[in-house]
């Protein structure tokens, strides 16, 4: 370990990038948390090789599975957001960073509501304890979105009716986040169809975009 | 905190090499995962520093500790496969963006089986439902390589009849997975055998490649 | 699988980065694990779809959820701490590496501390345990930071006098954590109220760095 | 979601960076998994406020939290021998990868001996059970170098003397583990103290090296 071996940093964008990869490390580890929640049961009710007693296990388990997927969408849709968003950006800043760690805070969260909507998928709660969570998440997109906006973090100016659009765009999902929790208490199901409704909404507004909007909201 | 520090971005790649990196963590954590399965004993039957008590637990996690290693290769062999195959790409759009969260939704439930495998090393279901997995992971892996095809995402045209060898090559290990499930109905440690067949049933198949496609499939 | 296939590094700056990457990833992953201590009940008490029962589920699990998220913020300012650290150095070396590790492991050892305190949040114990991890932390990173001096891995020379107002400030939470554990012995939110003045402390210390700082502790 | 968005790849150093950033994920997943098998308790004996009854916890908990330790340096450690191992390296190549998922395979595992020995701490199976596995890890770095130096994969050629003495000095742990066991069976506490030998162990090699070895190993 001779005292002078030293590895030098070559170019810039280390600090940048920093800031990208421990997002994605967050994002990853949520999103593989969630098999924990679904737990591998050690016994079975009947002989440890008889194939009817264990697929009852996977039927126990099948809405933890179901959840296991739910989130593992919901998780990765944000991260596909996030990662779409910040490749628009030409720098980050240190308020970034911070608002950042409270925008990772309820990601890192989400598996904890995903566990409980495994295990309580009849209970409406369970719809209403991740709909917040997932509400949080995206309202702190938008406060990142406005944050690099004032600080002009983005590559190019925009137009205020692009910014606008798609700020108001990026949080229509609270709107049917927040419906499908009375939906819910009537049919649970029906809830989780609400959210990803969430995709083919996004699409119908596309349309109503202002014109030239595609040239920044690649 | 002055206000005024900012982190630029410098080149371009990031967006594409987070893509990658977002794999990695996912394909990482899923392995190192998997020893969770295992589970510490927090009493053992005898002294607790008598060694053949202790060696009474470590013969009954035997097969959870030789899951942990079934399910290790398998999850480093997607791994070395999707870094592979990669590695022909010029680019990524977002729909191939969309297709990796399905796919490493797959990747991130492997725990799961691989827990079952282990708890229920001699239950033929344990493996159905691993090759169950395992065929999701290789058909989104295909799927990826499509996608890639058809959005002229790799860094060279390749030839029509290359193109489908390497999709066929790379699906050939769903039918080992397929003709397992029967076979560990009658012998289920036979069954994991033939799913580590496909390494050297892909090299016998490499014989049959098209002429000149050493070029492509590096 | 050609044997004639390399993948040849470029560029010199990867053995610098990947001292930060493992850095970012234990405190993703740290972060992330927080979740893991909130657990998911199996069953409630009452009718598995009476919101009033899964209610009551969430109220005993609230000091857990707050412990996540006190845990959450501590390990996000620390890493934004060091991402903050290390956007001024121009190398690391052997012995910044050896530092580093003995750094993570503390950062490691914080989900322990926060379930303690999530579990016993009367209990003033549970303050002390968690303040002299904390305290380990940010010793640790005061370590790194002279080991860098002395070792000039900073991008510039700085004046004697900045880089000693820069230590003791990053020092000035550890008398911060220590006044708290006897506070938390008379009141337990008291306590935590104490680590969060931590940020508001430095924003006044600020005021009094020595002349030119600002050119420096950007 | 335009079609035509692409996120071109620049630069071809990805696939070897790539390498690197798994190996570095699954360690700092491996490090940081340790603290799981600490444990937080539920409950303690007596009142939940009462700062001596969870000191009772803490005592019970100190073999765990010392093994947490072990295994948090033992990793750290080997982490930062394959950080400078891979400095020497120009590329890596599709056997190397390969070799890469077997030697992250023992390295994965390492959490599951470590809770063995934080919950058995005076039986002296728990120590050949961890000296078995870090011997593995060492093996595969062994390995790993050899099919390095093989397939020319090293920066500059290095004389015949210097790898040798290398690959020896890398290995001399191994022997150091092997006579760890028979100690742990009279002195468990000796037998982890041996390990940490390895240190000093190096550093007295060292003292033997090749003459002009200090311009490859640094």
């Amino acid at each position: 370990m001779p005292s002078s071996t030293r590895y030098p940093r070559q170019g810039e964008n280390l600090d940048f990038s920093r800031v990208m990869f421990f997002t994605d490390a967050v994002f990853a580890i949520a999103m593989t948390l969630l098999v924990v929640e679904i737990g591998v049961p050690e016994t079975i009710d009947g002989a440890a090789d008889d194939p009817a007693a264990l697929l009852e296990v996977f039927d126990d388990k099948a809405p933890l599975i179901f959840a296991f997927f739910v989130g593992c969408y919901v998780i990765g849709s944000y991260w596909a957001a996030q990662h779409r968003f910040s490749s628009w950006l030409a720098a980050v800043d240190r308020g970034f960073v911070a608002l950042t760690v409270v925008y990772l805070s309820f990601v890192a969260l989400l598996p904890f509501p995903t566990g409980v909507l495994g295990g309580f998928a009849e209970n409406p709660l369970s719809f209403f304890a991740f709909a917040v969570n997932m509400g949080a998440v995206i309202t702190m997109e938008a406060v990142l979105f406005s944050h690099a906006r004032r600080r002009r973090l983005f590559r190019e100016e925009w137009p205020e009716d692009v910014y606008r659009w798609e700020l108001r765009s990026s949080l229509s999902p609270v709107l049917l986040f927040a419906l499908s929790v009375p939906v819910a208490f009537v049919l649970p199901q029906l809830g989780i169809v609400m959210w990803f409704l969430a995709i083919p909404f996004g699409m119908f507004l596309n349309r109503y975009r202002p014109k030239g909007a595609e040239r920044y909201l690649t």
